[in-house]
């Protein structure tokens, strides 16, 4: 078997066999191939695709490329949850807790911003103190203890997928369905929950534009989790406008509290109730989705959820006074309205945009190496279908560098759409799919 | 500029610039493009194609991405003859001191042998001391004074056309008629003569299979050499049997000076005249095509085109013994003839396969490092539509290890196919384009 080879025969548009791909797989990680050959063969497979049974085998080369999690011998269903990625997207704050509130074990790693979307655990660490580094052991004694962890992805875990990732991102081979899905799903393997429940966004704060696209990266993730016996949903949610109104680290952090306090912009409420209520649901501690939805509305409101997120909070070296002071995770040094040039209905948000002007301010990295301003970020005040009059403040910047606000500013007027046409409110539970 | 967005629009099917081509190749050239950002670019060019703008572009920035010859101080035209490669062509060792003794200034660059095709310098070098390399004051004054010399590429001569070579070999990006155009190209125009005599091959021993592809390869090395102010022929001759009889480097050798001398097998000596006639022609010591075979023959028939041949020869330190004693190129230790194993007739040859033989016996290089064996190859003794019977001698086989000798056997068995039905023999000549 030779590297050439099999490069030829994928972009010929012939099925590679699983040895195939193992041998690509195991090779690389080890090093063996060349960036070169690997970067030919996904931009052969960005343009021929990957079967179904492809990438099977592509998801279970990397799954086991690296360390996988043994989370056996934890009792009961343990239960993991994803986003596709998008902005504003706060949700595993909330959720987690609730799941866990609800008796499910939650055991979630979760990754960093990347580009114009925000990471869980960039905003975790909003929180002073708040480590989401735990060794192996320290992580599975907390989550025995308190069913919930969230943490950074260990480094042993699918290593051929980090590789595989980065040089993606520096050849134009990222947007392929094959590779995104299996890229998600061999870290969410190797992280070893029984469930997930999968949040596939859709709209132009999001990697797929359209509904069909997201529905049908939500079957083939499902399809291969599946594959690997595990119990898998996914709710397909609007990503047109960032989700709630906060972007930026703390600003999220603070809004999933508001949130978690029972209160908090519905929209994010609503898709809350909707992931925590499959998490509780395919975790076994509801008998239908319905009630595992209810179950998340009980946990909310009677605090348990809260007391749950503090808990983790403390028990990862966070200070859980963040919860009564917010301001304990600091506040910009500039902050800049942003006004409606003119009167009208909000018709269109550039969604990708505003993550955009958000990483531009400092919530965001733009190299890799790039410190994070964890109080930097946007506020947003309206949303699409809201009537607006010139002069109105459409949303508030945050951030350390005036000179980055005025560019904010610039990058948010032009994304945000003011019609003289009513337009109508996106619908924010897109599709389910169980 | 970056590469990320170069890669990208070449994926999404839209057209490069000349800047975004010049800047691809400039940076790649000083290795600050890295190589799977480059063999990304190669494989979207493969499934997207090049625009004859993208591939004049191209052509160009590899032209002059590192010296370029300047001939012009040698008087007349100066004509070069290229071609596509195949199994047992040994033409430019006859045509050039054909169109040389005809008064034309031949300044050839030869490559080397590459796969299953054999290379003109190789085959030089088969004569004992020949010199291939030559510095550039001794190549322009041996120009002057005798017309004629066959050298390999300088090193200083299309620099990015080597490194984006050698990256396409390894990336199965090798088979795009842009870049295989492109790749050509750069090299004939840095190499500086007036006038290109292309000789494109298709058939089973060629790169191109059939006769369309090799007519638009043809039509686009045209088109390129016309808009970069050249003189421009194309040829398509069959490559569906091996030219000539004779395989292996001190073989064709042979073959090619019993042509100089007015003989050698037929199809070897018609091609010649064509080429020959058209390098002639254009390069000015004739009327028209017919005017420069006849001078092609004339020179042929009464020794000068020999003469020239010989005086290239003791120029670059060959010994010219060799033309009236080939045995002093050297002889084989072993020889084994491959016999027909049925009555019948020569349907059909795979020539790369028959090509590939030549390259395990020793005739050509498995891997870039290994050295030649100039005794090594093949003879044919038939010829498509002969009739053989059964125990006839098809070929004899020459090498230095025995049992490669019957691996190469096994190999022109199943090469050679033989059958019962009549075959006709195939054209030669398949088009001249003018």
């Amino acid at each position: 078997m030779n590297m050439v080879d099999i490069i030829t025969k994928k972009r010929d548009g012939e099925e590679l066999t699983p040895e195939e791909i193992r041998f690509f797989i195991e090779n690389y990680v080890k090093d063996r191939i060349p960036d070169y050959q690997a970067s030919a063969l996904l931009m052969a497979i960005y343009f021929r695709g990957l079967s179904r049974a492809e990438t099977f085998a592509l998801t279970e080369a990397m799954e086991f490329s690296g360390d996988v999690e043994d989370l056996s011998d934890l009792p009961g269903v343990k239960v993991d949850k994803h986003s596709t990625g998008g902005v504003g997207d706060k949700t595993t704050l909330v959720v987690a807790p609730v799941a866990a509130a609800a008796g499910v074990t939650v055991a979630k790693m979760s990754g960093r911003g990347l580009g114009f979307t925000g990471g869980t655990a960039d905003k975790l660490e909003a929180i002073p103190g708040f480590r989401t580094r735990l060794e192996p052991a320290e992580f599975h004694r907390q989550l025995e203890e308190l069913g919930l962890a969230v943490i950074t992805q260990t480094g042993s875990i699918t290593p051929a997928d980090k590789k595989i990732y980065a040089l993606r991102d520096v050849t134009g081979t990222v947007e392929s369905p094959g590779l995104i899905a299996s890229s998600i799903m061999s870290k969410k393997l190797a992280a070893g929950s029984d469930g997930i429940v999968l949040d596939v966004k859709c709209g132009s704060g999001a990697l797929l534009k359209d509904l069909a696209e997201a529905e049908n990266m939500a079957d083939l993730m499902i399809d291969i989790g599946r594959k690997a016996g595990r119990k898998m949903v996914a709710v397909i949610s609007d990503m047109s406008q960032p989700l709630g109104r906060a972007v930026g680290n703390a600003l999220e952090v603070e809004e999933a509290v508001q949130v978690l306090k029972g209160g908090g912009p519905e929209d994010l409420r609503q898709l809350c109730l909707e992931l925590a209520g499959e998490m509780i649901w395919i975790g076994g501690r509801a008998e239908s989705f319905e009630e595992g939805k209810e179950t998340a509305r009980q946990v909310l409101s009677d605090g348990r959820a809260l007391e749950k997120f503090r808990q983790m909070v403390r028990r990862q070296g966070g200070d859980d006074r963040i919860i009564e002071e917010p301001e304990r995770m600091g506040s910009s040094r500039y902050s800049r309205d942003v006004l409606a040039g003119r009167t009208g209905f909000i018709a269109e948000t550039d969604t990708r945009e505003i993550g955009r002007a958000s990483q531009h301010l400092g919530a965001g990295r733009l190299r890799k190496e790039d410190e994070i301003d964890f109080t930097a970020g946007i506020r947003m005040h309206v949303r699409i279908g809201d009537f607006v009059k010139e002069g109105d403040v459409l949303a508030t910047l945050y951030g350390a560098d005036s000179r980055r606000l005025e560019e904010a500013e610039t990058i948010l007027e032009a994304a945000i759409r003011i019609s003289a046409e009513p337009a109508a409110p996106p619908k924010l539970i897109q599709k389910i799919i169980q």
